[in-house]
């Protein structure tokens, strides 16, 4: 066992803190009263000894792993319904408190198996669902008597969903309909949980009826007998494999050979097929369009956040620890968080989780927003959610990707150790750079409005959003005099976007005016245009960030003051980052760029004493961290051997492998 | 089994090819005999079909996959033996074959257990052993009778190697030296292989004789009885457990408990300690040098090269076949490849693959001939070949990195699973980031001698090495205006290296000048002194590709037209990247960037039509890339589903978990 004295640097460390702590936790959380329920949560789960693991995962087999997977899920969704019960909440606040905590990683790391059950399947039943539909499905999948999935990509087909290939004709002299896989790309492919884990799926399918094809429509599908699990007749399943995280997940392939199902297995809220085959368009199909933004929503609001306060964590906690080389001659090595170096690696990525905490916020309100409208047939602010929740999940997953393998670097050789946790928080990160929404093709969906907007600007006919009613004035933003305050840079920002903007809108116009069709246009511009809707993004990430922090009136001096430092080094950062973007664009001149690079220098001395106060005040649990270079105590080097020891090749002082092969080739050489 | 037929598309995207492949691979093999002779190696060892996996390793336990390598290590080590007679090679020249074209993972994926026996054990026993010493040892070491590591690094110490902690106490009275790790951070961690797999280690120690510390010398021990593999007395060693990759390199921990070593344990052709205990010093310390920077060279010409083609082949091939969305209404969906962004993310890794091929072929060249003049005690150019060893490793392995998971990216879902081989190559580059000195340190130990040699060129004292003669005139590269010619966009990146250096110089003289210590001062100029390092390896980069292309009288005007292109698309490529640097010191003006844009548009057009003939042409095999999306018959989906079925858990319809765990759980909830 470990020693449960605190190391003695990070002791230090926590004394040299400027504010209160429990006064950021509990912004982070949105009230004291949040920080409370979260911690009880967290006890209640954490504190049950059946999810502790004998072995680490990392040594297990890949069904050795999947099966403890499974048995693990079975107890947790079991204490989902036992919390639902103790703390009167609903089932997905549950769930979003699990992910924006990481709970549900501390207990399986890997993803869980039935997470799509929850996210997608139930909700895609409510929101295309019958009443009748409803009563027949929803509480079973409710209570977990079945278990669903949500099967829309294919294998040759993700970002385009009108192009899948899955068929579901309706015969109406048997009122069933018939579902085909026709092409071996038609196998239905990554489902989370539908390998061997579900009886249910919703299928989106081509649908066709009296020879005409439908387009795309959901259905729901028993996949495996309940009593025996064997796949029901016609379908061919399994999982797609081994990846590179994510291995509880159980995603899977499926395949119909003439599957029948009774007509009712459409689901039928919005379109319909009568008992004939005639075809009944929905008349609102917008509305369906809410759930899709959801998950979006939640990759900002949970699992970017959550992945890099806790890299940060485990990183600066280990910088504070570690100690290597000479500063000067004959002084004790310094902690490695002393250097400048090691500084800027580390402190820009707390920034950045403050940041996406605060434009999280932003984005979720206005998602809870837009879905009570939605509900009254207002589709008013759709457009900006859409592409807000877009860009925010494009450029907030890949910062979140860097951030935590700049982490992960900063803790050198122990960092690239799986006890570290870091590389399976990599692998979870980067997995969200791919999934619902590639980054680039949800740039270009942002852009779609940007440039939509832009004409709108120009032509002075209609209004925009009010986070592109910049494009109004970012001209006029123009001071005397670069100077660094949040303000002026937060305008640099604007500037840059406003005019990234107006590039890539005439740059369409100049290829159409010469004769390119609208597309190919498009296609031309349209490595600017992501690049224009990242600067969108980043201009109001930092503008979230002030009217979060500054515009503030109820934090505490003390608490203000080090969060302007770091909102000013996220501002610093990124405008050296991109600076030619700044020099062609904002008010910064070449003779400016000095100062910008003293903020960010000075920004991290300032930092420095508040370092490990900031990412304490993150409040993760050293079951949630799970890592041996991040726990509060930083015993470190006492973790790290005893990680090494969980080994089971450490278990024997020589392996069979020596008798087997090494010996008998020892021998032969000598 | 998977079809042969090639894909339609990749067979159309090789009749479009404009120069003769095979001329690009026989000059990046450095000559038609070198292509020949790789192919007939990869025969060698690729045809042996006992190196064909029955379940893929992904799939296994840590212990399997172990036992796995064990086996197939004798195997490789007996058939590289086998090739030396064949082939009448050196061993050294066998393994920098075998690593630069890849053979070695396509055998062992993660790392061979018994890299770090030839490439540090050998050497050093040979760099540092005296003629009794490489008598005894080296020709059993050759032979593979005796398997050693080099156990260097620390729990507590990897890069500052005067800090290392393990004692080697000198006792006259027996002629014995006396092994200790006197704390937790003193255990040795991390040599490859000491795990389980050697029976000899070359140790750093802290050398004790007659009472004084006389730093940091090697020895040689033996860890484990070479009849029953148990670990000597007083031998603790174990592996250090799971990492993100290189699972197979049983990387090991070690601690003494006053081990006893015969005097003639100490290497001792340098330094001496006689028998009564006094020491004698090495006269020539420095010599020794040329080993340590022998890995790093290595990893440049190798791994950093090798894990880009074979990332660019897999992801160029991948979307060549994979087509998605409507680039217009009503056509047929477009090949990925045909998307702008999806160009500009790939066709630039082509470009760096040959960028780096080329650097590292200078600094080959240029370590063959310092190592032939530190034979004869020239030391003049071992600053140069160490500097540039540094830093070509740091930003060629983090400019692998970046462009491997770009790669990974590109291939959306897929390139996430480890059938794709991605993550893998990921897992193996991103290693090199840190090992063999972590990026961040080997940059500022280039930057020691870029203020070094402005100091030289500022003071009008001595000379300065060739690859930093731009300091004397890189301020007179003026000219009247921009053009984006090779030419004019090469001395652009000596102006701007040059500027960044001379900045750094002053940023530190001020400092100085105002009262801190130089120490300080350099690590408060150590962000700037990193990104000049970083801005002059650039330039050596830019400079060689125009060297080894245009300057070349022998290639073929069509294939010196691609590869001119290609390095107008890496030079617009990064200017781009680091615009605001160049906007601030070179002759770029704000209204020539626009010219650097189109330029990068245009060379991603002119590329499209050769990008799978440039893949082609780095002509790696099937068996090397192991990659389902990456192969030279573009059958993509077939072998993502027969990938599939590999899967253990797919021989069963249905898992033992649903009946352990599942079944009970649905039940209760019924």
């Amino acid at each position: 066992m470990v020693k449960v004295t605190i190391n003695e640097d990070l002791r230090k460390e926590r004394t040299t803190c400027t504010f209160n702590l429990e006064e950021l936790t509990n912004f982070l959380d949105d009230g004291v009263e949040n920080t409370k329920k979260r911690r009880k949560l967290e006890d209640f789960f954490l504190n049950d000894p059946r999810f502790k693991d004998e072995v680490p995962l990392e040594y297990l087999s890949h069904q050795e792993h999947y099966e403890q997977a499974i048995k693990k899920s079975c107890i947790f969704l079991t204490k989902i319904k036992e919390w639902e019960e103790i703390s009167n909440s609903h089932t997905l606040q549950i769930y979003t408190d699990i992910w924006s905590s990481g709970i549900d990683t501390a207990i399986i790391k890997q993803s869980l198996p039935f997470a799509v059950h929850v996210v997608m399947f139930l909700p895609a039943l409510i929101g295309n669902g019958t009443p009748e539909q409803i009563e027949k499905w929803v509480e079973r999948a409710f209570k977990s008597a079945i278990l669903g999935t949500y099967a829309q990509t294919e294998l040759g087909h993700g970002t385009f969903i009108r192009g899948l290939e899955t068929t579901c004709t309706y015969d109406p002299a048997t009122e069933h309909f018939i579902l085909n896989s026709p092409t071996l790309t038609s196998y239905k492919w990554w489902p989370g949980g539908l390998g061997h884990s579900c009886n249910y799926a919703i299928v989106l399918a081509q649908l066709y009826t009296q020879g005409i094809n439908q387009g795309i429509h959901p259905f729901i599908v028993q996949l495996r007998d309940s009593e025996t699990w064997m796949p029901m007749p016609g379908i061919k399943i399994g999982e797609i494999g081994s990846k590179m995280g994510m291995n509880s997940a159980n995603n899977g392939y499926l395949a119909f050979d003439n599957v029948r199902l009774p007509r009712m297995h459409m689901l039928m809220k919005n379109s319909k097929v009568h008992k004939d085959g005639t075809y009944e368009k929905s008349p609102h199909e917008k509305l369906t369009y809410g759930t899709m933004i959801l998950v979006r929503v939640l990759i900002v609001r949970t699992l970017v956040t959550t992945n890099l306060m806790k890299s940060a964590t485990i990183a600066v906690r280990y910088s504070a620890v570690r100690r290597q080389s000479e500063l000067k001659l004959g002084e004790r090595e310094p902690q490695i968080l002393d250097y400048q170096t090691q500084q800027y690696k580390l402190f820009p990525v707390i920034a950045i989780c403050l940041a996406y905490k605060f434009a999280a916020k932003w984005l979720w309100d206005k998602y809870l927003l837009v879905k009570t409208q939605l509900e009254q047939g207002d589709l008013n602010q759709l457009p900006e959610l859409h592409a807000m929740a877009c860009c925010l999940k494009a450029v907030g997953s890949t910062d979140a990707a860097i951030g935590v393998t700049t982490c992960r670097l900063a803790c050198g050789g122990h960092g690239y150790m799986n006890c570290s946790n870091l590389p399976n928080i990599y692998a979870l990160i980067t997995a969200t750079e791919t999934y619902e929404g590639e980054n680039t093709v949800l740039l270009l969906q942002t852009a779609r409005l940007l440039m939509k907007s832009y004409q709108v600007v120009l032509s002075g006919n209609g209004s925009v959003s009010t986070t592109l009613s910049y494009l109004k004035n970012y001209n006029n933003l123009k001071r005397l005099n670069w100077i660094t305050t949040l303000e002026c840079m937060s305008d640099a920002f604007f500037q840059v976007a406003g005019s990234k903007i107006e590039d890539c809108y005439f740059t369409i116009k100049r290829l159409v005016d010469s004769g390119f069709s609208q597309e190919d246009a498009w296609n031309q511009t349209s490595i600017k245009l992501t690049q224009a809707s990242e600067a969108h993004c980043r201009a109001f990430v930092i503008s979230a960030y002030i009217k979060t922090v500054i515009e503030n009136t109820t934090l505490s001096a003390e608490l203000k003051f080090v969060l302007t430092q770091l909102g000013q080094l996220i501002c610093a950062h990124w405008i050296l980052n991109r600076l030619g973007d700044f020099l062609q664009y904002s008010n910064l001149k070449p003779n400016n760029v000095y100062s910008v690079q003293t903020l960010l220098e000075d920004c991290l001395k300032h930092i420095r004493p508040n370092a490990v106060g900031l990412v304490d005040s993150f409040d993760i649990r050293d079951e949630i961290l799970d890592s041996t270079l991040g726990s509060y105590d930083g015993n470190v080097y006492e973790r790290l051997i005893e990680g090494a020891n969980k080994s089971p090749l450490n278990k024997e002082p020589v392996n069979r492998s020596f008798e087997l092969y090494l010996k008998p080739f020892l021998k032969s050489n000598m």
